[in-house]
C-alpha cells in the first residue's frame, strides 16, 4: 500500500488486516519501524481529533511530523497543491496526512508523486481512516461485522463518513440505513421515521450538522431538528439491548443527539476517538514500512 | 497534585516545595521523569512567553508536546471546551497546559477528565506559574519573602497576575500595596500617589496596560498615564537601595515603564521570563509524576 | 559566524567553506553537532519552503524546534520583535530563524542578543540562505560558479533573491544580466528582450511575479506578462545546450514561466528545493558549534 486514498481501493483484505494491526497495538505489542521517517499533517480544515490523533500516532511509532500551517503556507500566495506537495517530496517527506475541503483533492496526485498520500479527509467525499476506526469499533464491540445492522443518521450527502462507512460495512456483510430528512438525502436511500430503524439496529451511528458545509443555516432550527431527527433520550432509550450509539464527531449536543447521551453507557463516541489512534497507526506504520 | 488551577490550592507548603524543586533544577539537577507522557499546550489566547516557556520547560523534561492551533481546531466549528478536552483524554493525553480568555474556565472540568490541567491563565482570573515564577525570583534575589514590602502597579483590577501574587505573597507574610488609577481597582484597596510607596519597596512589579482587555482604549492617553502611573526614570532612580523592577510582560515601552528601565540594573524582567522555565518544569515534573 | 545576516558578510571564504560542507552532507556525512540546542522558526510572512526546509535540516541535525506562530503571538499585543527576542533568549534558545517582512529587521537586534539570529528573508532585502542554495545548485551542475553566465529575470527591484544572488555571483565571477520591464529594475541595470541573454545564458533564474508585494496588480495582465517577460516553451527551447532553468518558488504557472517548464528536463526547480535542506543543516551546523 503507497497511499490511503479511499476506502474502496483497500477492499476486504486490506480492511481486515489493518483492522487485525490495530489490535495488536492497541494490546500494547510494539510498532515495527525500524528507522526515522519524515511526515507532516496538512491540514486545509480546521480539525481537532483527526490532527490530533495523527500526531499521537505518529508520536508513539517514534515519528516527529514537520509542522504546516495552512494558513500560513505557500498556498496563500496562490501555490497549488501539486505545487506544494512536490514541494515536501523535494525536501525529503515520506509521508503527507492530507485534509482538504476539495473532494478528490487527491486525483492530481496519483501517479505523479513519491510521497505517500494519507487522506485525512476530502470534502464530502471519503474520510477513510474515520471509516476504519468505526469499523474497528463496531469489531471490537461485537466481534464481528457480518450481519449488523447500522443506522447512520443525519447530514448523509455532505458526509464523508457516510460514504467510507457504506462503502465498507457493505463489503463485510453489514446492514446499513440511512435516516436524514429529504434534503439531505443525496443518492443514498434512507427512511425519515425512526421507528423504522430505532429497534433493530446494533448501532446508531449519528452524523454532525454540518453548519459551515451547507450555508444555508438561517431556516434551520436545532430543537426542531433534534425533535424529529435526532437521537433524544427518549428515544435512546427505546434502543435494542446491546445497541450502541457512535458519532464521529465533533458533536453538536441537543441537535443531531442529547447532550446527556454522549457520555451515556450506551455510548462509544470517546471509545471511537481512543480507536482512532490505533487505526491510524496502523495505516501508517503500513505505508512506511511499505517504502523501503 | 493532580492539576494546578490557582495558587490557593496549593497552600504554603505546595508553593514551598515547587519553588525549592525549581532552584534544584536550574542549579542543574536533572528532572526525574522516568518515562514518556503525552502534553499539549492549548492556547486560546495569544502568547510568545507562557507558552514558548512551558514548551521549552517540556522539551528540558524530554516531552515531544502535541501541538494544538486553537485558531484551527473544532472550536471553530463550535465544540466546547469540555468536549475538546475529553477527546483529548480519549486520544492518550496525560497532561494540557490550558489557556482560556474565560475566568475559571476550568470550572466545567474538575472531576470530570482524567486528563492533568495546568492553568496557563484564565482571563482575569489566575495564572498561577507566572505567580509561582513572580515568588521565585523574589526569593532568588531577598533570600526570602516574609516582610518584603512589594508595590503591584497599573492595571490591578483587570490583571490575573495581582490577583494570584496577592493571594501567594501574603501567604508568606510580604506586604502587598497597590498602586493604580481609581478606575482600575476593581476590590483592591490601592494608593494613587508613586510618593506613598516609592521608597518603602523592595520590588516593584508594573502590570501591562492590556490594551486588548478594556475595551476603552480611545481617550486613554499613554503620555499622562506614563507620566502619573508610570515608573519613569525619574522615579526608579528614587527606589530603594537593592530594590528591584519585576513586569509580567509583555511591556509596554514608555507607558507603564519607561523604554530604558526595560533592561536597567535594577530590572529583573528578563530573569523573571528565564526563571518561568524551571517552575514549569517543577510543575509539570510534580504533576506527571504523581500520574503513576 | 554568531549570525547569518546577508551574504555580503560571509565573503568568498565563508560561502566556500558552506557550500562544501553542505556537499558533504548531502554526500550523507554524519553531521558534527555533539549536544542538543534550543532552536525556534519565527515566520513573520507565510512560507511553506523556507519554513518546511529549516524544520527538516533542524530535524536532521538531532534539533527539536520550538514551535512559534507568529500569528498567535505577543506581537499581536504590540510586543516589538527586539523585546520577543529577548524573551526568547531569557527562555533560553540558541538560534532563531527569522523570516520578517521589514527590510534589515536584523539592525535593530545586532550586538544586542547573545541568540544567534539566521536570516530567513527581510521584505525586500535578502535572503542568504537562499543565495547559498542557488550557488549550490549552480556549482553541483557547472563544477563551478567562475564564468558562468546567470540571468536573472522578472520582479528584479523588489526580489530579495536578486539582491543576495547578485552579490554572490559577482564575487565568484559569475556575469549576471537582468531581465525586467522598465519599471522592475529598481537599481540594476536590465535589458528587456530575451534575445540579448536567451542564447548565451547557462541559468536562466526566473523571479515569482509578487502580487503581495506591488500593491497594484489590477492593470497587471500574466497573459501579457507571459508573452513578453516569461519564459515560454518558445524560449526554453532556444536556450543553450546544457543551460538550465532556476526558480525561487513558489511559481506562478504561466506568468513567469510556462507550466509545462516547471518539470521539464532543463528544470532544476525541485532540486534547489532539495538542496536547501543541506545548505541550511551547513548554516545551522556551523553557527551552533560556534556557539561553544
Amino acid at each position: 500500500m503507497d497511499h490511503l486514498l479511499s476506502m474502496k481501493q483497500l477492499g476486504k483484505e486490506g480492511i481486515r488486516s489493518l483492522l487485525a494491526r490495530a489490535a495488536e497495538l492497541k494490546a500494547g505489542e510494539p510498532h515495527a519501524l525500524g528507522r526515522d521517517y519524515a511526515v507532516s499533517n496538512l491540514f486545509f480544515e480546521p480539525s481537532t481529533r483527526t490532527k490530533t490523533s495523527f500526531e499521537m500516532a505518529e508520536q508513539k511509532l517514534g515519528l516527529s511530523p514537520l509542522p504546516f500551517e495552512a494558513g500560513f503556507s505557500s498556498t496563500l500566495k496562490g501555490e497549488s497543491l501539486y505545487d506544494t506537495v512536490k514541494t515536501l517530496e523535494a525536501i525529503g517527506l515520506d509521508a503527507l496526512v492530507i485534509r482538504h475541503p476539495e473532494d478528490g483533492y487527491y486525483k492530481e496526485l496519483e501517479g505523479r508523486t513519491s510521497v505517500s498520500i494519507i487522506n485525512g479527509g476530502d470534502g464530502s467525499g471519503q474520510h477513510p481512516t474515520q471509516s476504519l476506526l468505526d469499523l474497528f469499533t463496531l469489531q471490537e464491540e461485537f466481534g464481528k461485522l457480518e450481519g449488523l445492522k447500522v443506522t447512520i443518521a443525519g447530514d448523509v450527502a455532505h458526509s464523508r463518513v457516510a460514504k467510507s462507512d457504506r462503502d465498507a460495512l457493505e463489503l463485510f456483510g453489514a446492514e446499513v440505513r440511512y435516516l436524514c430528512p429529504p434534503e439531505w438525502r443525496g443518492d443514498f436511500e434512507a427512511v425519515d421515521d425512526w421507528e423504522d430503524v430505532l429497534g433493530e439496529s446494533d448501532a446508531i451511528m449519528l452524523l454532525r450538522v454540518q453548519h459551515e458545509r451547507h450555508g444555508g443555516g438561517e431556516d434551520f432550527a436545532p430543537e426542531a431538528y433534534h425533535a424529529r431527527y435526532g437521537l433524544t433520550e427518549d428515544r435512546a432509550a427505546r434502543m435494542k439491548e446491546g445497541a450502541i450509539i457512535m458519532h464521529p464527531a465533533p458533536v453538536n449536543r441537543g441537535v443531531e443527539i442529547a447532550g446527556s447521551l454522549v457520555e451515556a453507557p450506551r455510548s462509544r463516541i470517546f471509545r471511537q476517538v481512543e480507536n482512532g489512534v490505533y487505526v491510524r497507526m496502523a495505516v501508517l506504520e503500513t505505508i512506511l514500512k511499505g517504502r523501503d
